[in-house]
């Protein structure tokens, strides 16, 4: 029979698939001996057989949950709904990778009429005890019962009105007790039924609600954005109850062994005395930093230092703790390894490194690709910020400098992202409703919480700069204003904020590059040594490849030269091209873009100092150069200049019209019809090759690709005039040169047939921009009408366009890999679709065995990480 | 060494591959002892050698050629060049598959100012060598040496002239070379060099000639309609010649061991006295029936009626041969097995089987499935045809009825044609230029040639109708005018044509279908008990479906639904449920639809009585049903009815705007956002189909179809729907009904994930429209702005929309099966795309073991056929 149900002392940190993270850790915490309340954990399989059973749990489940609430009572002590000694329990969720706030907790649970006297008698605490009994039953009708919060705060209101109470801590027991009856009646108006008394039926709808909170959108949506699975699932903890609220020798907190904000190797942490985790979590009272604890109780401090230290060593890596203190006895309720910044994630695992702690390889695996997206963001122009006044300082929560204009609300920061404007989401405190609008934003800035609050905690996930509880600022969500001091913002007003300092200003700051050195440099170089895959750039024009080459790109492995002709003094002779009417014509307008292209190459060859440049013939359809039809002005202006009338150039724009321009005349279809386009880039790629080999002393082998190749006849005929040309450009200039030409792999019937392109193709790279829309069948332009509904029904999860579909797309990828090696054993296989800048992407890549990836400039150190992640995973047979 | 030459008496009819068709036929002529000038064969591979060095012939080819010669010359007792007994050659194209008048002929090759005294001392006939000297010299010039006809035409009028000579026939043997003279001036004027003095020069040039007319456009046309390969050359022959045009007792022509055009056993054909091949051919005298030859010559008919039994018993097929007679003695020119219409073909399969002489295999494969498609063309309403009146009466040239308007050259045919018109060309007579125009006309209507005129032989091949010369007929093309008898036919005029009696009609006379017995009926029940391969129809309403099940369907492979909503009554629902903005709404609207959906349900359940009928849900995107943007009066109209306003209307076409609509919001991507549709389509197929069994006692087992699956998710969630929805309504209804539920493949992502697929799809259908569009990555409706260049570059040989692309798209195709049938080995394969009437692709359907193919009604016994052959060939290990 499968065992569903794990107690603690059952459970190891190896089991993390199935006990969840959380479950895992204290089974491990258990085993090493420290201080843990007992409990039980069932398995994320509990969740998937839940799911498979239409939402049931079943008999066998149920029995293995009752037998380890038996076993756990005993260690305890304590029974369930027992007047002497009544046990109680926690319920949370805890899957295989952290999603913090995502999913449902139940705390207390396990209270009733006869349990909250046990309480009250043990604690000799009444009010502590109808006090809990109250929050327990708002927690479980509002988590597990989906009866709104609202109804029970209206009661509280109206009963610390009657008692002329300003706070809840001026309520004594009795009007708890009220409190507890006038809830118990709102259950049973809401439910039908009273208010469970049976812990065992409370315990169960407690985990049914967890499992169901796996699937809340919130969390779905956290799930696409970190790339985990839908069928993981949960695991769900039964924990029984420690209390940090029971007076002033009681306490709770949270505290990192080392700051993940900057990586410093120190205890880091806050408490608050006389109260519950959750208090701590959601930011909602300011705590104290975890060092002031030596004074207050120093044994407990004492002994918490060494659990933290035994933790570090025992993980090898930097642990998040919480833990709680029940009259002056300190619990550690979870560790796990700590999130951090990409700059501490950085300083850290070199850290380790140089403590002997960790092996190079190891740290390698301890920063994630993505993570260094945020060290790459802009930071503030040095010189505009000395300008700059600060009108308040919070929480440095989330690194990087963020300028944009002010928005109350996620949807509405989330609508405006949407329209290209950037954002600053200011919010009293944030909470997880919120993700979309903060994934939207450029910063985020809260009054309230700490740098453990929902706000701070999930900014550093996503790299985006944050400033949290800052006391400063005050925020009216309806009336859409926020103050501090006599400034007052409205929506769309200019806010700059550093999320390395806390600073806030009232104005636009430019901000500037991050510079790359130091630990990055340090962690690059072992990456660098340890990765097999090529690391290239997309860029079209010498700064992009300058910022590239600084990034470590090692080349281009896309040069789009179309957008060189979009300038304004280059657009006109592409429009002559356009609107000629014979191959002479076109072959004047041809030889006035020249030029340019060749200076433009010319300029991309010196930055990159000999690396290699794989540069890609004219894509675009032509209407793009062309103005739209209804744009009479433009339309006039360019019939004037080219001497035409404005029939002929709206006749050519109706020509030139559509149906499917993703799938129309474009790519190399373009260069079948008017070789002399690719004559004119050849010759313009040649040229600037050997003037720059004659002036800087580069030896450049020209890499020309063929976009859009179905069927390898066609790119045989483009070929022929590449080659053609070059030999001619070589021979008037009296240079050699080697180059190749090689094509895209884009279209599907490119993948399938690749062996038969290899035949021609010197290299093959993967446009999996293109290709995914064609294997998909839907265009990134229009998909967005149903994406929707396809996330909301769980049929995607993740974003095909940003992370490669290995399923399909990739399937295609490979066997095109394998075909082409098939006929060209030698042939160089590189991707340059946005994926290249994807991890899970790079990964893959390594993994079918290209030799390279291309991506943004931007994205070149994320690429070269993640291609070492590939290395070593694959050394270590994980890959 | 490869032997690249082969005398005629060294091959056999099986070297068809090497020697090309005519080639292999002479040389088996030859081994059987019939009458056959001699000569030599330079193969095919010599040919395809040729385009590979560059186009030039290989000096070991070279070498081969004139050993061939010497031996021909030998064999003959004649000299190249000879002043005593000059060698005079022809000079002939012959590739693997009969290209009739594609490709150069050049005759009485070897004439020079010598050779051309020896022929007139030997024939005694100075008049006569002359004028063939000067026939070569401008048939050299034009054809070899691309010197334009027109500048010797304007030579011979101005001599005509002269002499006061009305006729070429009146000038005499000093005229002869009086011309012969200013012709060889004409050439030393364009090419700057004497005319070829030296044979074997002469000989080599029209070797190149013909290799190069291989590659000639209307070649090339005309092999992208038959499915003839670009790399398999053709042959050239060299033959000793004969002359048919050397007085009274010499003659040339052609026969048929059976009519061609009715299958009839006897011998039909034509003769010319004193006249060459090519003026048979030509069409330019109308020649004799072979019938009175006997008459004429009866020891040369007596000895043909021989020959030609012989040549049929031994090919065991009807033969099409070409003879001269050269002062009383006959040659065989040519022999083949014959091309004939699709009635005869069928008369003549049926006959040789009862006969004895071929199995009832080999008659299957003697019929070409596409043939059939002429037979299954309309013929006149014979109501309508006995009110009609002829106006005159031409040879019935290939049969079926036309009706169009009149159109006078093959441009404005084509032209006519691709706006939808039915077009009637009519020409003087045809020529292969024409060749583009005569495929876009309904029928042919000529002046002047014969039975085996161009304009016959080409309408028979393409089944097309054609009337051939109409001597009542007087065309002036250059004023656009036809006149029969006091009618005069304008550009536009509608004319009626009937190929089967050779009647032409001044009105538009109704059609209606051909009915299928006889003959037809048998072979098709023999290729019905051969294939293996099942064949169903695409049709959408009762009427197709009655009409397909006529042609032999065995049910429905794709209904499409859409199709349905079209009409004026219904599309009032379809836009009222795209409008609506809530599911209620939305549900209301499909309410309205239900009725009409099922009622055509039941309507084409009972015309298939009880045949299986596979469902499309709903496909296109919806913008398809709402009126443009610029309709503003039916904007303002539908806004009223549905009482909205015309802003919303316009809103919601805006909203439904897309980019790329082919890849945009269709297919299932409807129902997986709109899962009420699918409910309703769901409900009108399952009631329906409960209806009529109550009804009519037909036991249906609905097949639904699911589009555009891309992903195994979007499937299972539309199936979870349908089943859903089915079971409601058999509770509903009391009755149980097994159904099926499966999927179009038609995304190249469903066919790599083909194993996916399969575990929730029962079935697949591969829809090869528009995977052919997804896997080339260009759509249908864009592709014309490239296609022509992919053509005239030799890129594309055959439209990838007409016939499957085996290589490319078939790839997926064949990768799916597998994949379905891996996961589930009972899946039921078949294909909807338009393909599925295409013999080719209907051939290779078979070899990836599909269980059947869906096509359009008229298309079905050509599918049965195709079929057949495809299970033939494979027993005889020939697929």
């Amino acid at each position: 029979m499968t065992k569903y149900v794990y107690l603690f002392k059952e459970g190891n940190a190896g089991m993390r698939n199935l006990l969840g993270g959380k479950g895992a850790n204290l089974a491990e915490m258990t085993k090493i001996g420290l201080p843990v309340p007992q409990g039980f954990t069932v398995t994320t399989e509990a969740c998937t057989r839940y799911y498979q059973d239409g939402k049931t749990i079943g008999d066998d489940i149920v029995e293995q949950i009752y037998a380890a609430l038996a076993e756990t009572e005993k260690v305890c002590g304590k029974k369930f709904g027992d007047l002497e000694n009544p046990f109680l329990v926690s319920v949370r969720s805890g899957a295989r990778a952290s999603m913090p706030g995502m999913m449902d907790t139940i705390l207390n649970l396990g209270l009733n009429d006869v349990a909250v006297k046990g309480l009250a008698n043990l604690t000799q605490n009444e009010r502590f005890a109808y006090d809990s009994y109250r929050r327990f039953i708002q927690m479980f009708s509002d988590v597990v019962m989906e009866i709104p919060k609202s109804f029970f705060e209206r009661v509280l209101d109206d009963i610390k009105e009657k008692k002329g109470a300003k706070y809840d801590t001026d309520l004594n027991a009795d009007d708890m007790k009220e409190i507890v009856v006038r809830f118990k009646e709102i259950y049973k108006e809401k439910k039908g039924v009273e208010f469970p008394q049976d812990p065992k039926e409370q315990l169960m709808e407690a985990i049914k609600a967890v499992f169901r909170s796996w699937d809340n959108p919130r969390a779905i949506y956290y799930r696409r954005m970190n790339d985990i699975p839908g069928d993981w699932g949960t695991a769900v903890n039964v924990q029984s109850m420690v209390f940090g609220n029971m007076g002033d020798t009681s306490g709770t907190g949270v505290a990192f062994t080392r700051d993940p904000s900057t990586g410093e190797k120190k205890l880091y942490g806050e408490y608050l005395i006389n109260a519950q985790g959750e208090d701590v979590v959601a930011g909602i009272r300011t705590p104290q930093k975890i060092e002031t604890l030596a004074q207050v109780m120093p044994d407990v401090y004492d002994q918490f230092v060494k659990i933290a230290k035994t933790l570090e060593d025992h993980y090898r890596d930097m642990q998040d703790m919480e833990y709680t203190i029940e009259r002056g006895k300190l619990y550690m309720l979870q560790t796990r390894n700590g999130k951090r910044t990409a700059a501490a994630a950085l300083k850290i695992a070199v850290d380790l490194v140089n403590e002997g702690m960790i092996t190079t390889d190891e740290a390698i695996l301890k920063v994630e690709p993505k993570q260094l997206d945020s060290l790459l963001h802009p930071q503030f122009d040095a010189a505009a910020l000395k300008k700059a006044k600060e009108i308040a300082t919070g929480l440095a929560a989330s690194p990087g400098a963020a300028c944009g204009m002010v928005y109350f609300t996620a949807e509405e920061a989330t609508a405006a992202a949407k329209t290209g404007k950037k954002v600053v989401l200011v919010r009293l405190e944030t909470s997880p409703e919120d993700i979309e609008g903060m994934a939207h934003a450029q910063g985020i800035l809260t009054a309230r919480g700490g740098m453990t609050s929902h706000a701070a905690v999930v900014a550093r996930g996503m790299g985006t700069c944050c400033v949290a509880g800052c006391g400063a600022l005050r925020v009216d969500e309806e009336a859409k204003t926020a103050t501090i001091g006599d400034v007052v913002f409205h929506e769309g007003d200019w806010m700059s904020i550093d999320g390395s300092t806390g600073k806030v200003y009232a104005e636009a700051i430019p901000t500037v590059d991050a510079s790359v050195s130091g630990d990055f440099a340090t962690l690059m170089s072992w990456a660098d040594a340890a990765r097999k895959l090529g690391v290239r750039t997309n860029a079209d024009n010498p700064h992009d490849a300058a910022v590239a080459v600084k990034y470590g790109a090692e080349g281009i492995g896309l040069c789009r030269t179309e957008h060189m002709f979009f300038e304004a003094t280059r657009i006109a002779a592409m429009r002559e091209m356009i609107l000629s009417e014979t191959e002479e014509q076109r072959r004047v307008a041809l030889a006035k873009l020249l030029p340019y292209q060749k200076a433009d190459f010319k300029g991309m060859y010196k930055a990159l100092e000999g690396r290699p440049m794989t540069v890609r013939y004219l894509d675009p359809p032509l209407h793009e150069f062309l103005p739209a039809k209804n744009m009479t002005e433009e339309i006039e202006a360019l019939a004037k200049e080219l001497g035409t009338t404005t029939d002929k150039i709206i006749a050519k724009i109706d020509e030139l019209h559509e149906f499917n321009p993703m799938m129309g005349f474009r790519g190399c279809r373009l260069a079948v019809r008017y070789p002399e386009i690719a004559e004119m880039q050849t010759r313009a790629v040649i040229e600037a090759a050997i003037e720059v080999k004659q002036e800087d002393g580069y030896d450049i082998h020209p890499e020309i690709m063929i976009p859009l190749v179905g069927e390898v006849k066609e790119l045989a005929y483009v070929k022929g005039i590449v080659v053609e040309t070059a030999k001619k450009v070589m021979q008037e200039k009296g240079v050699e040169l080697a180059f190749k030409v090689g094509t895209m792999i884009e279209i599907p019937r490119a993948a399938v047939t690749a062996d038969e392109v290899a035949k021609e193709a010197e290299f093959f790279s993967f446009g999996t921009n293109d290709l995914t829309q064609m294997t998909f069948g839907f265009s990134r332009d229009d998909a967005g009408k149903f994406l929707g509904a396809y996330y909301d029904k769980k049929i995607y999860e993740s974003d095909p366009f940003a992370r490669l579909d290995q399923n399909g797309v990739g399937k295609l990828v490979e066997m095109a890999a394998k075909l082409g090696k098939q006929t060209r054993p030698d042939i160089k296989l590189g991707i340059c679709g946005e994926h290249g800048g994807d991890p899970s992407s790079v990964m893959f890549c390594h993994k079918v065995g290209l030799n390279y990836v291309s991506c943004s400039p931007f994205r070149v150190p994320i690429a070269r990480l993640a291609a070492a992640h590939a290395a070593i995973l694959e050394k270590q047979g994980q890959l």
